[in-house]
């Protein structure tokens, strides 16, 4: 594919003198910012993350701070989980949805006190929908971007690095719960959590100018861990069903069709503004729904929406793909019409490069 | 630089297989799609940008629909420019502000009927921005993103293959007015209207299924007028003064900063939501702005913003910049502080690669 052209507008991150240090080979564009996609290659970073540990610019994972005395009430518009029993310490994982229960952004949000959030955002400008609601209901909070930038460490030896330079009570963390741990001399938000099934951790960064010396310091520590930079996987969470916004679901799908009902308690999450469109939807469930998928052959890069089709009959889409080492196949995540979506249905999946055999799997590679 | 890892995230647009075709070299994301930044050289499309025509895939400026009842009213809730002369036939370049008279886009906005408007949207998702609002003060208005895509027709001789394939009528058309014209049987939305300073026109395509055939009807039409597949020109907007959303101006900034203070009308935009945090300032101006700038040396690409300095002092930063052939001067746009805002102030640029002189300039290169 072509070349990427640099300018201010696709944001450059606290980390990204490290990132081009480290030998960076592609981006994609992310919330306007610049988000590392390949180190070594594709395939040799999936190796490494497998087995290893790696330190990840993910500043693009921006944050929208919500405060004052109606943040919570706003965070319960913008979601059908239902959010009572959050406390600060936890992090959710909240699908957002417009009033027409269509999914604009699958955030974590993260809860620092009772009348505070930070909303660690997928691929779109929540910021805009959260601002326009608060003003137009004439909400007390506050709502922008403050200067958070998370830095994952991931693989199976991030709890060791990650005690190295957190200390050992990081290792106490559990799953999607978050603590204050000291950085020279910083306390800095530290999450169990991130986007990938190997485990891990993500740093909440305040300040750009802390960036440098805790990835510098994640580096030096993890030398004989094998540290190395890394990124999000195409591979590694396409095996892991880790859905991306954008690709795998957007503004037309709702959380039930993105496969996300367990995080929906529509019925009780009283102030939600796409409750009304999703109680029906969350009661008799999806027409189409997200499914793993294994397909057949020598793909191009999975860059547009490959319709599944059953003959003439179109039946989904496939929305990524990649070729697994470990499986040895080609797993791939699609939405899929209910009456193509039991597992070991065939299909056909049309690319830009030709029809392809596949089959539904029954989950996803983990 | 690197090179971009494609994913269907970076939607490709109707007129991506004619991109392809002719040999894009590289691109940025823009609206989280593909937007073509060079063909030949970026030298080589500037000269051919100022001498012949170019078809431009804008697809990347996408519509937000605004129509029914509450539409006029949620117009000018958006801007601080007075929207009351607007009438169908009638773009209307218009600055967009939240409540703090911050800038989020810079669209044009196409009047269709009393009651329906496109607003053709710089690099931020406005949508998400305008359905808070709507939702939030229950307007009767629908909002959503429709199936049109821009197609540009740039460049001295623009006028000449338009009128082959739309007819000579198009000849006609005054600055940002717009008229149906006829392309095999479908009427299309053409405005004179675009990103250069070179003339031309915009076509908005409805249906993604007419993308190509129109493509390809202006390649053949406008053969022997040397057509070529171009983009926005990095070189020729700057020279032009043409800013961009994201790189020279962005939520920070009120539209007095951006020096597009001659576009609002902020006593009489009764309604706008940024209207009292902007009554201030548009009476008494705004305490630093954007100014053309003259770069010496052998500037690296600008992709982050460079601080402009007058010793220890920061009184700016350069927020675009090029080599331009034509003026034998690297021209840029830059944020410039009052103190030193006045043309032929010597300022210090600080760039990744050292430290360069520059000058203000009177105007930019028009």
């Amino acid at each position: 594919m072509a070349t990427i052209a640099g300018s201010r507008r696709l944001r450059r991150t606290p980390f990204s003198d490290g990132v081009e240090a480290a030998g960076v080979k592609g981006y994609t564009v992310y919330n306007h910012m610049l988000l590392p996609t390949v180190f070594r290659s594709v395939v040799e970073d999936y190796h490494h993350l497998k087995s290893a540990v790696q330190v990840w610019d993910v500043a693009v994972e921006r944050q929208v701070e919500i405060r004052g005395p109606d943040a919570g009430r706003l965070m319960q518009m913008l979601t059908p989980r239902d959010l009572r029993a959050m406390l600060p310490s936890m992090c959710y994982y909240v699908p957002m949805v417009d009033e027409t229960g269509g999914m604009l952004n699958d955030p974590v949000a993260v809860m620092l006190d009772e009348d505070r959030y930070w909303v660690s955002i997928a691929d779109s400008d929540l910021l805009y929908w959260i601002k326009g609601l608060a003003y137009g209901l004439r909400l007390d909070v506050l709502v922008d971007e403050p200067d958070v930038s998370p830095l994952a460490i991931q693989g199976p030896k991030a709890d060791e690095l990650a005690a190295r330079v957190f200390g050992d009570a990081v290792r106490d963390l559990r799953f999607f719960r978050y603590g204050r741990f000291d950085f020279q001399g910083q306390q800095m938000v530290v999450a169990r959590s991130g986007y990938s099934k190997q485990g891990g951790f993500e740093v909440y960064v305040e300040g750009t100018q802390n960036g440098m010396p805790l990835w510098n310091a994640l580096m030096e520590a993890g030398r004989d861990l094998d540290v190395h930079a890394g990124c999000p996987n195409l591979i590694e969470r396409i095996e892991g069903g880790l859905l991306s916004y954008g690709n795998d679901m957007n503004r037309d799908n709702t959380p039930h069709e993105a496969g996300l009902g367990r995080f929906c308690s529509t019925q009780t999450a009283i102030g939600c503004v796409g409750r009304d469109a999703l109680l029906r939807v969350s009661k008799e469930g999806p027409v189409k729904q997200v499914r793993a998928l294994r397909i057949e052959g020598d793909l191009p890069p999975c860059d547009r929406a490959w319709p599944i089709m059953d003959g003439q009959m179109q039946v989904g889409a496939v929305t990524s793909s990649a070729r697994s080492p470990d499986f040895e196949t080609n797993v791939a995540i699609g939405m899929v019409r209910m009456t193509h979506w039991d597992a070991k249905t065939d299909v056909d999946v049309v690319t830009q490069a030709g029809v392809f055999p596949a089959v539904v799997n029954e989950t996803f590679w983990i």
